[in-house]
Order: structure tokens, then C-alpha cells, then sequence
């Protein structure tokens, strides 16, 4: 009864913490500290009813596709609903990758990405970000089965212009994932390349600007042929009736969003500049976080004390780059009381 | 942009219609048509809150797990969560077949199994159930990755005894899924074989017996090591909030749907009985539907007649077995009305 040797010899992603006690200041998991929009809740309340949860939901989503291509101002054939972003990734590297098949990601990101290479008994190779978190020119690896690009990037919080990932899809040829999770928060987004750019996959997440992270939904936009065959891999019935029904209501109210974008992207002004006065170099970003680095201070003990006050923010440590700290964009009370805990401890 | 030649040469699974038109007697896919317990909705009505949503649910579901395991007598770290009852096939599949290995399956079942070999490149086996629903003694093949035996099966419905299990488990020796997706309307299940028969992995539903197939979710049981590396395979949150809370409500309303599975049980016999009346061989069903066959009229036009008249059933056709049709088992007022109008066509 033992699993296939790459699964074995895996630790397995593990998640940011998910602490229950609600007094607990959350900024480990890029959760949106607002509210869902009222009429998501309108929306599961009139989906909940017996005949809705007792029948399965709709297999491909077809409401939230004609809603989203609508807002998006693309063809419903062209999305692909998911349980959550992850699930859109795993569908796309079952699809593409056969055993021993190159994945190829920039580093340091997201590292979900060596887990899916690793459970697909793939090979995974990593391109190094520039010290400015551009990325190489030319690109250094050929014949990748897939490439994943976060953009904008974790824990970085920084975005390569259009033009850029344009260039690195045509030089990559293969399949290639545009990692949009955070492409809600970013002053330019991937969606202008669909169509143009014919290796691209462009993914999105409910869980950071739609705030839903509860619900698990996702989206991914391609060709509708490369859409027709992912639908062949993801599971028949992959998103439930409520979070389909929630997903709808919440890409419908654009203008709630903007709003609360408004005020976190606010709030990360004030943060990093308030990071930069206490010595720390602060990164320039276009998500909700900041990641930030102190050239004295050592990032774990702050982390560890900041735990202590019941302020969760995360610390990451890569081997191939070093460590930091990745503070998650909370209410303006949430990081007043940040900063104050900060003060005293730098 | 072609996917891997093993999935573009999948035809892909087809789920049972999902029409929207609440007017159609749905006795197509198996769903439950009772509602879910009221627990269900209180428990969904007490999560819907703005932290809720907005923030990533428990990876693991250990609130489920703890409620599951009490109520089945097992080890919360038995259970494994799925995003329905196929999260958990998939899983299995990814976690221990490697591309080229063998998976086997009897046949006719779920056609699922087949799929899903094809999505993991593997090669896919069927051994056929003899005529009277049994299966071969000794077990045919040798060296399978993964075996998996859905009891009660669809679409005959029958079952096998745990003796019988338990004597292929042994024979087959690998990993060896018992998918009990109608498990929980069966005489016996397979519960009592976990910890006793050591390559077994026991997957449940609650889109049958729970009612629920809407909010996708199921679980799987089987030794703790094993799930701690299935684990690792799983997304990191496949299962949501809303999900979460209304599977341990309903798992822990055994007294609710005790009275339902009476219910449908008692309707399965009448149309049982009703059916052999109008010259149908009706298999003795252990589950939540039930499986004719009629040696003289065609079954597709009845399927076809039917539909005409807004009573949608399954019609199912094996390359490898022949055709039949299938009936889910629905209220007494909508078996009254499929029987009045089978009674027109027969």
C-alpha cells in the first residue's frame, strides 16, 4: 500500500496556517479582510433550497460562463470553472504533463507549483527571478511540458508588464499558465493576451479580491479548444451550486469590488511606506501584500513575536533565495495594531 | 497546445442530463428526492458570514473528520474529505498509478473508472460480472495499481457480501477501492472490513444517501498511513466552508435519514414489483435505484417516450453487456406517474 515513489518521497504543500480563534489579526493567507459582496449572500440564500442542494449543480457552469464572458467581455466557450485555482492548475498539469515531462516555474514563487510536478511524477526546474523580479532575457529553458508564470508574483507582490509575458510565452511555445490569482489587485492584467497569445492559460481566483476564499472557486480563460479538452480531465461535477451561484452574483458587482480595492491598495500605500520608516526594504506592490525584508533585524524572531500578540503574518524561507516576511494587506485597525507591535519590537 | 494523446483521444466522461426544468421528473442520476436533513440548513445558515467566506476553510475538514468518525466508530485519521465522492477517485488514482499501470474494474459500472485511467495515462481492465451479478473465482488478474469495485454497483444495483470482498481483496493484494457511493442503502457495508482487510480504501457520497449531491462532497476511510499520503495529493482546500458544515450536520442526523432510506427502500420494492408486472426482469436492488431490462420492448424508444412526457430516465448501453434501462427511485406521487405512463407504452 504504498504510493507511487514521487508521492512518497514529497513532504506535501503545506498550507498557511488556518487558526479558529477569531481574535486572532489574520495577514498569513492573502485573504480579503472586507466582506463578501451583499449579493453573494442574496444569492446562496435564494440557492438554498432543498431541490438545489439535493440535485447536482450544472457540469460546466454554463450561468457563471455567460456572466463572466459578459463582465470580461469574452466567449463563454473560452472559460473553464474551477474548485477553486488550484483545482485549475492540477486540471492543466494532469492535461499537459506526462511522466518525466518538464515544469518549469520562476523562483521565488509560489511552490504549489513543485507539489503538482512532483504528484504528476513530473521533473520540475526553477528560473531564478533578477534581483529587480524581472526574469531572464532570453528565456534559459526549452521543452517544458508547461510553464507556470504567477503574475502578479508571491511572496513578491510584483507584476511583469504585458509586454514582457508576451515575450516569454512566445519564446516558451508550450503550454503556458499566466498565474493570475492576484491579477484582481494589478494595474495591468493578462486578459488582453487571450486570443493573441495562443499558448496561454490565464487562471483566477475567487479567494483574494472576491473575497471567498470559504467557497473555493476559480476560473481559468483560453482557446475553447484548449478549454474543451480541459474539460475532459476536471471532474464532472468540480464546483457546487452554491459557490457557482456566489461566483455569479460577485462578478456581476464589479463596482463593490472596486470600492474595497480602492481601500486595500490605499491601506498597502500606508503600510510600506510605514514598513520603509522602520528600516525595512519594503517591495513595490501591485497585489494585497507586501513583502518586506530588514537588513538587521531577523525575520523570524519577528514573525514568532508577533504570533505572541495574536498577529499572524508569514514568514517564508526559500532555500535558493533567503528569507522574509509577507504581510497581507488587513483593515486599516488590523495593521494600526501591526505597526504599533512592530514598533516595539524593531 | 494538444494535451497529452491519451486525452485527446478521450471522448470524455458524460454525466447524467441536468435539465433545469424543475416541471421533469428527474429519476436519471440517482439523486435523493427527499430534501436534506433540516440540520443541514440550520448548520449552512449558522456559516454564512462574512468571515466565513472570506476566509480559507479547514484543509483537512477535522471538524467533519471528528463528527464522522464518532458517528462511524473509526479514527478521525482514517477519514479523508473529498470535493464528492470522484475528488476521491481521482485522488486514489493520481496516488498510486503510474502512467502505463493497470487499473481494473469490473463491468458494466461506473464508467468513471475508465476516464479516469485514461486522464492518468494508465491502462484500464474490465472483468465482467457473471450473469448473476457475482464475480469470477478466482479473481483473473494479477499486478493491477489500483482495483476499483463499486458495491452496490451501478447500474444493477446489486451487491456483493463482505466475505466476497474481503476474498478479492486478498486476491488482488493492491490497492483496492470499495466504492460505496450507494453504500449507505445497502443490507451490509464494507465499514467493518477497514482495519481488517489492509489494502482497502472505502469511498462514500453524499449526493445519494444525504441528499446533497448539490454542495459535492464525500469522504473516503481507510488505514491513517495511507491517508496521510493521499493527503498529500488532494488540493490543499478541496472542500469548502458551506460544505464542511452541512456534511457534519447531516452525518450526524442518522435518525433523519434512517427515515428516508425506509422511505425509498419501500418505494423500490413497489416499483420493483410494478415493473416485473408489466414483463420487465427487474434486478433485487440494494440501492437507490433500480435496473430493468425488457425482453421484448426496445428500452431507447421507452427512454425516449418518456422524456417526450418530461420523466427522464437513463438509458444505458455497454459495448461489452447490452442495453437496459435505469430508475432512480423517486416520491411515491412521481413512481405513480412514470408506472401510468410506462403502462401507456409496454
Amino acid at each position: 500500500m504504498q504510493p507511487r515513489s514521487s508521492i512518497q518521497a514529497m513532504a506535501g504543500y503545506v498550507p498557511g496556517e488556518q487558526l479558529n480563534d477569531p481574535s486572532i489579526i489574520k495577514l498569513n493567507t492573502n485573504e480579503n479582510p472586507y466582506p463578501p459582496s451583499p449579493r453573494v449572500f442574496e444569492a446562496i440564500q435564494s440557492t438554498l433550497t432543498s431541490d438545489k442542494l439535493r440535485k447536482y449543480p450544472e457540469p460546466f457552469g454554463d450561468s457563471f460562463r455567460k456572466a463572466a464572458a459578459k463582465v470580461l467581455n469574452i466567449s463563454p466557450e473560452s472559460i473553464l470553472i474551477g474548485n477553486g485555482s488550484d483545482d485549475l492548475l492540477t486540471i492543466i498539469t494532469r492535461a499537459f504533463v506526462p511522466e518525466g515531462g518538464l515544469i518549469v516555474a520562476p523562483t521565488p514563487s509560489y511552490v504549489l507549483y513543485q507539489s503538482l510536478a512532483e504528484i504528476q511524477g513530473g521533473r520540475f526546474k526553477k528560473v531564478p527571478f533578477n534581483s529587480d523580479w524581472q526574469l531572464p532575457k532570453p528565456w534559459p529553458i526549452e521543452n517544458a511540458f508547461l510553464t507556470f508564470l504567477p503574475n502578479p508574483n508571491s511572496p513578491s507582490g510584483t507584476a511583469l508588464r504585458n509586454a514582457e509575458i508576451e515575450r516569454i510565452a512566445a519564446e516558451v511555445r508550450t503550454p503556458f499558465v499566466l498565474d493570475e490569482a492576484y491579477g484582481d489587485f494589478a494595474e495591468e492584467n493578462g486578459l488582453a493576451l487571450v486570443g493573441k497569445v495562443p499558448n496561454l492559460i490565464l487562471t483566477r481566483s475567487f479567494s483574494k479580491f472576491y473575497a471567498l476564499a470559504g467557497l473555493r472557486f476559480g476560473f481559468a480563460v483560453a482557446d475553447p479548444k484548449v478549454i474543451h479538452e480541459l474539460n475532459k480531465v476536471k471532474d464532472s461535477y468540480n464546483c457546487d451550486v452554491l459557490s457557482l451561484a456566489a461566483a455569479t452574483a460577485a462578478i456581476e458587482d464589479q463596482k463593490y469590488y472596486a470600492d474595497i480595492r480602492a481601500q486595500i491598495i490605499a491601506t498597502r500605500g500606508r503600510l510600506s511606506v510605514a514598513l520603509a520608516d522602520m528600516g525595512f526594504r519594503v517591495t513595490p506592490s501591485q497585489a494585497n501584500f507586501v513583502w518586506c525584508q530588514h537588513p538587521q533585524a531577523p525575520h523570524k524572531p519577528i514573525y514568532e513575536a508577533l504570533k505572541q500578540q495574536k498577529i499572524l503574518i508569514r514568514y517564508m524561507n526559500y532555500a535558493d533565495y533567503g528569507d522574509g516576511l509577507r504581510v497581507s494587506i488587513g483593515t486599516n485597525p488590523e495593521i494600526d495594531t501591526l505597526l504599533a507591535e512592530l514598533k516595539k519590537l524593531i
